[in-house]
């Protein structure tokens, strides 16, 4: 089976904002077996929606639309699909009493224009129980099924898993098993040099890599008739690409370095507190956005002024005029600090020039220096000097940090 | 002028990466008048890249593409260049060089696949000085420009705006100019109250709305033949649509509510510090994602635990069993002692219950209470019960304390 994705939505044509939509659902549809043949994105006129409806039912037995359903004049999907359908509209009074409900459940008023989010094409059924206030729609266009849903990702998500993907069995030509391997530490060519023959391109299980805000994922596409063997096989592959790779590899698929960190802490029963600079809480807003890190993270400093440093992690002024704010000796102390504050087993500091300005020739941007203070060990801190922008150089930082613990951790 | 952007790589086509690069370049087209007719993603397979960039020659004038031309065996654009236009691929002299000088200055070594990085097809020229190992392809298919630039962000933007912008000029067709207002603390459908007559579709300027992350876009799109009167009509309305919004609207295009926040208190020569629980350091990660953030931002703490609360904020234990750690008292503490300990002038605090679990029946997931002291006025609490999931519930307690201080700001 193929399906085609269509995103609509001016911000999304004018790339003001960027489509989630689209990686979700592809991932989603890969899992079942179902091959995303394209991706469109579309702007917000009927006569075009309308049109890539048609083209998509022509390409796909399964066409699955993101955008368009909001209170707004500018959310024309579903009359879109009543011209697609050659149908008119009708409202819907179930829709109309959920909405109702819903901001009666809010002490909100319900605008008139919120009515609209009841309609439907006569020919097409609304899905009960929206998050919000959009419904999901469903239509047979020709032989192919349409789900249309919001745009708003959580309203997506929400509508997708209830109501579109039970719908969907693997089967009708080969079974696609895909995972990830995200691994930290060394760059694609490196990672490549270490898989050898397992890259090779006619290989099947597939094996890629990609590269994504400093993470290198070595990607594993499984694809046989039989949804047994392409699991099977898919394991075998994983195996073997742990093996080549050893501990760069930190997780699996949506699994991010703080949560396998979060994870490990968790079994020791420890817990681990932070002191950022340059990274400004970056570190902090990693770790908590797993749900229960309050079990093994206590919290920690964001010492973006000198005096922050001074005054709440003991850095002594000395140290910092003499060695500078980006300095082994302050990275030391700033982690020993937190470690004593906090009360914590382990502590992690990062201290760097981010950029664009402020760097130096003995200290150019990208300059970082990392500390690590525990209980157990003597502190340890390490250089780095890292590529890319002002984002991208926190984004590294902060991930080296955490894959600093993590190899201790595992290390022993 | 049209164009079609293509972004390559299996990890698009499954899902596993999200594409930021066709929003970026849409964008950029956006503001000069050229208009993208679609935007499409294709696996790491030679024939479907080469089968795509023929299609994409007969639709549009300018084909932009990212990906794909990495070292390893999955980076497949140039040789699949090469074979829409029918010819071979030589290794070009001067790129090899380029790679050495990059590994050297980097101590790495480099491996013998980056020499491919060097290959282009016969008639195609490559992009000088890239910023990372891999060039830019610059290649004419029939009558259409087509530009190959890396997936990686940082070094598709670098070659973007040296190389392929600059041959770029807004003409042809009529000349669109588009930005966005961003407005903060309503939801969509009030915001189109507000807009009324403003927002109807057949009005040029165009005005539409758009979610996203908690923020309610006005996106305003002016389409003229004149590219001055373009611009008068744009700016026209726009100060139409910020009349109607007022306070609501924070910033335009890509302007952050953390930056505009930051240039308030730049201007007034003051400080900001923080103090967060739930949101676990993202408030001080928004305020210095912005370079010079330092002029203006002091630091902050993570206290994610009680004990955190306490102890470094002198939040009394008897507060927190009393009212909980989510409550007003421990809010208004949170952002007293924070002030306090910083010097800063002002200090904004959140605590809240981000879920998926913690809500109880009279604190519900997405409970929250945000605090502001100042140097200068009462401390304010306020609450909020914010929608969404995790990640949608911590942004939007995020962005809601920066918003209280810039209304107060703002006020007088």
């Amino acid at each position: 089976m193929h399906a085609v994705i269509i995103s609509i939505g001016d911000e999304l044509v004018l790339g003001q904002t960027v489509d989630t939509n689209g990686a979700y659902l592809s991932a989603q549809l890969a899992e079942l077996g179902v091959m995303t043949r394209c991706h469109e994105t579309v702007a917000d006129e009927r006569a075009d929606i309308a049109e890539a409806l048609r083209r998509a039912c022509e390409r796909a037995e399964l066409v699955l639309v993101t955008g368009g359903l909001g209170p707004t004049d500018d959310d024309l999907t579903r009359f879109a699909l009543a011209d697609a359908m050659g149908c008119g509209l009708i409202e819907d009074a179930q829709a109309v009493a959920h909405i109702e409900r819903f901001f009666a459940a809010r002490n909100r008023t319900m605008h008139a224009r919120n009515r609209v989010q009841a309609m439907r094409p006569a020919d097409a059924a609304l899905l009960s129980d929206p998050p919000g206030t959009a419904p999901g729609i469903h239509a047979k266009l020709n032989n192919t099924d349409v789900w249309v849903m919001p745009g708003v990702p959580w309203e997506m998500k929400a509508i997708w898993l209830k109501h579109v993907k039970p719908t969907l069995t693997a089967g009708g030509g080969r079974v696609i098993r895909a995972t990830k391997l995200n691994t930290f530490g060394k760059g694609e060519s490196d990672v490549a040099a270490l898989l050898g023959g397992l890259a090779e391109r006619d290989r099947n299980p597939l094996v890629g890599t990609t590269v994504a805000e400093g993470v290198v994922s070595v990607r594993v596409r499984s694809a046989f008739d039989d949804a047994d063997e392409a699991q099977r096989r898919l394991g075998a592959t994983v195996a073997a690409v742990r093996d080549a790779l050893g501990d760069l590899v930190y997780g699996r698929d949506d699994e991010t370095l703080a949560e396998v960190l979060g994870a490990l802490l968790k079994a020791r029963g420890e817990k681990l507190a932070t002191a950022e600079s340059c990274t400004g809480g970056m570190i902090g807003q990693m770790l908590t956005a797993t749900a229960g890190s309050s079990d093994w993270y206590a919290g920690g400093w964001v010492t973006y002024s000198n005096d922050m440093k001074s005054h709440q992690l003991g850095v002594r002024p000395e140290l910092i005029e003499q060695h500078g704010a980006v300095s082994k000796p302050v990275a030391r102390t700033m982690a020993e600090g937190a470690l004593e504050k906090s009360g914590a087993d382990y502590a992690l500091s990062v201290t760097g020039i981010a950029g664009p300005t402020g760097g130096t020739d003995e200290k150019p941007v990208g300059t970082v220096w990392l500390g690590l203070a525990s209980r157990h060990t003597e502190t340890q801190t390490h250089h780095r000097c890292l590529p890319g922008d002002r984002a991208a150089i926190r984004q590294r930082a902060s991930l080296s940090a955490l894959n600093l613990l993590r190899l201790q951790l595992i290390g022993g």
